[in-house]
Order: structure tokens, then sequence, then C-alpha cells
């Protein structure tokens, strides 16, 4: 075991805005991310064999299951009876869905796979998207209490900043770097700078993380074309090769968990995937990490050995984490500014991470970047999943 | 593509009974089924490299996503971070997940992995029930016209009898086949037999089809232990080989399909499975296909060429698919009598087969059986997923 039987390579990808979609409803983002996809890979949607999908809540936000059917229609592929497959592990759906698509190439079932991920949030008032959120925690130890997904982020801010006196200033900093970065990109939700006076003074959401240390709810979709090494090959002029793929489990409340101030599902993932991967934390130059919150983005830091414990703060406030610094982390604006469609954000971590490694990226390109990985958690890190690519 | 890198073997399964369960909770549920199939394989947690979950609508149902977090912790997998994921597609959710779990052994990743299904329907009103269910349709171009499930499948049923002179009394009897096999069963949900004339004289639900026409709302929870062929050999006597998987996908809403009396998605899994085994359909004994709905049961006898089109009514008026038939079909009890946990109905229905192979059905045992198939849908057939199993 351990072993992929055949390599995988990405060849396409596709992202609509992440935004407030008022006017376009769950099928028309899936369609747009889909077909940029397609157009970018140059392939038509007679050759696909397979589409897997990233979501967590249509049932709760659209009152619709069984949205794989429903996407596969509308991007072309139930007249070839194309399989589609939906997969669900809260905001880690988008990267555990494209874990199923590189296993489905590496099986030698399947040749070219599509995997998308989509969410539609602003549907339904705050306070109501707030409780669907919710339902990525664990609703009878846990929110059946009366706590939010914000709520349990905080008490890990609290303990972070305890332990390891990791300061407010330095938590607050992740949310200015990840606005800096979504300036410059075009399909971020936030495009506009803020300062860290107007994170420290801004509304409290859950003491201390206040609205400019939670990312967003959103509206939005994201895609990918898979293909086993050889195909890509043929069908692209630059590949970006999946070197490596960890994913790990973790109780679902915090409460049976050892210690707050970590994940350890992030960092089984995480060894997993460097193992496979044969590569180390050192070795990474851009790296899209899950900042639901800003705390997170600080404790991933540690998970994924980029710092040592408790370094994740001051690291950030060295800026030993912004662009073109030590490592590059939440180039796209992250979860924070780029907008945080709960299943969509798996697949637009990677959709940035193969757009840097192309040198695609413009104003927010990493020089020399070769190594990329990519960090999505679910709920509080009961599920997390890391994978790292790289230039063919 | 077409094959898989490794040959992939069931060692272990393990259902609870199906029923209204009100003292139990969907986790308890999970641990029960999840230890039975571990207990059957022989093999402790600690051996356990990934868990795949089939469920539709725990969101909806209990407010709780991300599910795949809660049952590796209740089984013991989250103190290792094993990789835990859920996969849905309304009442195929748990063949699809098998089938994952397939592709995962297959690939090179993982050697043991189980994957279990699971849903607790019956803690709200069974006319909520209703509406969880129809969110398996089309929300917008069914729901929204007031389409519930079995409305849509009467529509089926008036067409096939229509078309192919099916009567009321043909599709009636496959009510009263799989309850006579259900009586059989001791963890089906229904184990009495019931009359012809019960069936056609119970309260309507969705003329032509009454209640005796429909499955169940259940709670329950199946699991299967599976393994690379080497490794199955090595921990089994009696090892059941999965020698073919085929998944299809159609339109999400009947409206948009050139013809309601057969399920192309069907078609399509059918073919892909048949072709991946070598086999024919005529060289299967015993199959467990997804009879949600009595006319379920007659249209996928027809696409999966176990019958002429046209020839599902007459096949099991003659008696055709009884036990020890022509092909033994539904010998657990099917979902009629069985009961429809939704993802867990598409374990279940490998758990059968499996029982079936290894020759431990006592009194519903099918003589002979060296070849099972099993057929699990999504909605209306919108998803569908064939496995075909061989003892090895």
């Amino acid at each position: 075991m351990g072993r992929l039987a055949r390599e995988v390579a990405v060849i396409g990808i596709g992202q609509t805005r992440f935004d407030e979609h008022w006017n376009t409803t769950f099928r028309e983002l899936g369609i747009e991310a889909g077909y940029r996809a397609m157009e970018d890979a140059g392939i038509s949607s007679r050759m696909i064999d397979a589409l897997y999908l990233g979501n967590m809540s249509a049932g709760l936000f659209l009152d619709q299951e069984h949205i794989s059917s429903m996407i596969a229609e509308v991007v072309g592929l139930t007249e070839g009876q194309v399989p589609s497959t939906r997969v669900e592990a809260a905001g880690a759906s988008g990267g555990l869905a494209f874990r199923q698509a590189i296993l489905d190439v590496a099986s030698g079932l399947n040749d070219i796979v599509v995997v998308g991920g989509a969410e539609k949030m602003s549907d339904v008032p705050s306070s109501v998207a707030t409780e669907f959120i919710a339902a990525g925690a664990d609703q009878a130890w846990e929110g059946l209490f009366g706590a939010t997904m914000p709520s349990l982020f905080a008490l890990m801010a609290r303990k972070h900043m305890h332990d390891y006196r990791t300061t407010r200033e330095q938590i607050g900093m992740v949310a200015v770097k990840n606005h800096r970065n979504g300036s410059m990109n075009p399909l971020a939700q936030f495009q506009r700078e803020i300062t860290l006076d107007m994170v420290l003074n801004a509304p409290p959401v859950a003491e201390p993380l206040g609205v400019f240390d939670c990312a967003p709810a959103s509206d939005g979709a994201a895609a990918v074309v898979l293909c086993d090494l050889k195909t890509a090959k043929d069908l692209s002029e630059k590949p970006i090769k999946v070197i490596g793929t960890g994913q790990g489990s973790d109780s679902l409340s915090i409460s049976n968990r050892p210690d707050i101030t970590s994940m350890r599902a992030t960092k089984a993932a995480a060894n997993r995937a460097y193992e496979m991967a044969g590569v180390k934390p050192k070795d990474i130059q851009v790296a899209e990490v899950h900042d639901s919150y800003t705390i997170s983005e600080i404790i991933s830091l540690e998970d994924l050995s980029f710092f040592e414990k408790g370094d994740g703060g001051p690291a950030t406030e060295r800026g030993d984490t912004s662009l073109n610094s030590l490592i590059s982390v939440n180039t796209s604006g992250g979860l924070k500014a780029r907008g945080h469609p709960l299943g969509a954000t798996g697949i637009a971590q990677i959709t940035e991470i193969v757009q840097q490694l192309r040198g695609d990226c413009g104003e927010r390109q990493v020089r020399d970047a070769r190594f990329g990985l990519a960090q999505n958690l679910g709920g509080t890190g009961g599920t997390a999943v890391v994978h790292i690519l790289e230039v063919v």
C-alpha cells in the first residue's frame, strides 16, 4: 500500500468569481466552472470518463441532494451516462472530491476525470447559514449547547494565545496579508486591502475573533480536469503532476481531542502527503491553507511543519508567509479574501496552486514555484486533506 | 482505462436489523454494523486503512453533515487519523461508497478498507421524511410542482402498463415475492408474508401504487470490509471477489429523458459491469435490485437484461424471479421488505450477495450461487451503480 498504480496530473482549471451571486443559480455556477476547466484543458465533454463533486450542504441550503446527477446533466455528461459522484466532508468536501478523482484515475478505471466543487450560500439569511455551517461540527456535543463554528475557533485562538503567547495582532495579520493577496486576484470575493486597525476594531463575532477574522459565506464553483500522466503529456503542454495525497480524520467534537492548539488530522494528512511525494516542508514554495478563521491559518502553518509549534504567529508577523518571502501562503487571498463557498474551496485551492506552478498568476506570481501544497479542513479539523503538486 | 490495477475482495459483512429504531442513535447504528463487519472479517480497527460511508441526508434528517468524522470516531478510527469519506447520491449513496472503496484499494493506496452505509429516518414525521426523500429528485423541475418520489414512480408504472401491457397484478406480485423472501431474513424490517389481495386493496399512495408498492422509511446501517485479493486470501477462508463495477448517470428530472419505462443509467452501469466482469446476464444466479417501488424492480429486471423489454411483469408472474427459480431476485426481501434506510441500502445489497455466495443464507439460500449482482439507484434513476461478485 501507499503507492499509486498510475501517476496523475492536472491539465485544466476553471473557477467562477467567488461572490454573493444573487442572480445566478447553483446549476449556472457549476456550468461556468466546468466549462472553463474543459476549455482550459482543451477537451470536450465527450472525452470525460467520470465526474466528482465536492459539496457540503445543497441539502440544507437548497433542499437538493443528489447534485451529482444534476451537475452531470447541465455540463452535458448524462447523454453518455458518465458516472458522477458527490463527496462531502463539510469544508473539506472539495479536497476530498479531488482525492477521489485521483484514486479513480490511479486505479486504472478512468483516464480523464473532471472534479468540481460548488456551494450556493447566499440564498438563506446569514443566521440560517451560520446554523447550516455548524452542521459541520458535532450537533449532539457542540451545536446543541449553542456552539457555532466561529465560537469553536475562538476557543482555539484563546488557548493558542495562552499557551504560545500568540498575540491578537499576529492573528489579525493573517487577514491583512490575505486581503492584500486577494486584491491581486480578479476572481476573489474581496479585492480590497484592509489594515490591522480595521481587523482589531471590527465588530466581534466570537471574541477574540471579529468579522475580519472570519471567511465570508460565498457562492461559487471551481473545477479541474485530471488524467493519467501519459494522457496528460499528450493533451497538455504544461501538465501539473499530483505527487502527494494525504488525508486524516479526528473526532468531530473538539472536546474529544487532546489539544485544541493543533489539528491531528492535518498533521497525519501532511505526513502522508510528504511521504508519498518524497519532499519536505522546506521544499514547498507556495501553499494554500485553510484559513476559514485567521487562527486556523496560524495553526495550519505549524501542523504542516512550515514553522515550529508556537511560531505560526511570529512567522506571520515577520512576513515569512507573505508573497515571495520564505513561503507564500494563500496567494489567492485564501478563504478569507477569495471567499469560502464550502465545497468549492478545496478545488479553488488546487486551481490556485496549478496557476502558480504554471507561472500564470501575474502580479501575485510566486517566483520559481516548483512545489505547491494545498490543505483543506472539514469543520474544526475532523477531516483534513493535503495535496502536493509539482511542475512536470 | 477500464481495468483495475489490483483485484479486490470482500472479507467481512455486518448489518443492523432494519427497522424503526426509536431508542438507537445514528452513531449507535454505525457502531453496530461496523463492529459486526470487523468481527466477521476477523480484523481489529487498527488494521483499517480507510473508511467510506454512504449516507443520503443526515443533514436534513439530523442537522448533521460531516458524518465521516463522526462515524470514524465512534468505531475507533480517529486515534490513528484514519481517512474517512462520505459519498452521497440519494438512494445510491451506499453503492457509490462501495465503489469508491473498491477504487481506493485498486489504486494501490490502501489495503484494508471498511465501507458502511447508514440512515436514521424515523426521527421526523413521515410527511417531512417524504419531503426529504424528494430532495433526491429535481427540486426545481419536479419538487416545486408538487411531485414526490412515489408520484414520479407512479408515472413510470402507468407508462409501463400502457406501453407493455404490464398488469397491476404483475406489479403487485413484486411486493408479495419480496415479503416472502423477507420473512426468511432475520434482519429484515418486515418479516411477514403478504397476499396479492392485500397489495391491490392497500391505501393508495400515488395511483396505481399503494402502500405495499413502496419501500418503507427505515433506520439502519450495514458495513463491509474490503481488501486487495492477496490480503483477502491471507485473512479469509472464503473471500468473495468483486469482478465488475459499473456506474451511470442520467438527468435528475424524468422530464428530460427520452423514455420513462427504462433507466439509461442502469443500462450503462450494467453494461460496464458485465464487460469488466466478463459475464453475461444469464450467468447470474442471485441479484439484489433496487425495488424502492415495485415498478422499479420490474424496470430493473429489463434494464439489467435479465429479461426482454416488457417481460419484467410477465417474468414476475411466471415466478422466474422467485427464490431458486430462473434468477433469484431480492432474496433479502429487497428494499420493500428488508427496509430502505437510504444510504444503507446499497451496502445491505452487497452483504446479502456475499452471504449468498458464501452459502450462509439458510432457508433463503440460492442453490449453486456462483455469480451475484447488486443494482442500486439514486432518485428516479439519475444515478445507477451495478456490482458483480464471484466466489473466489
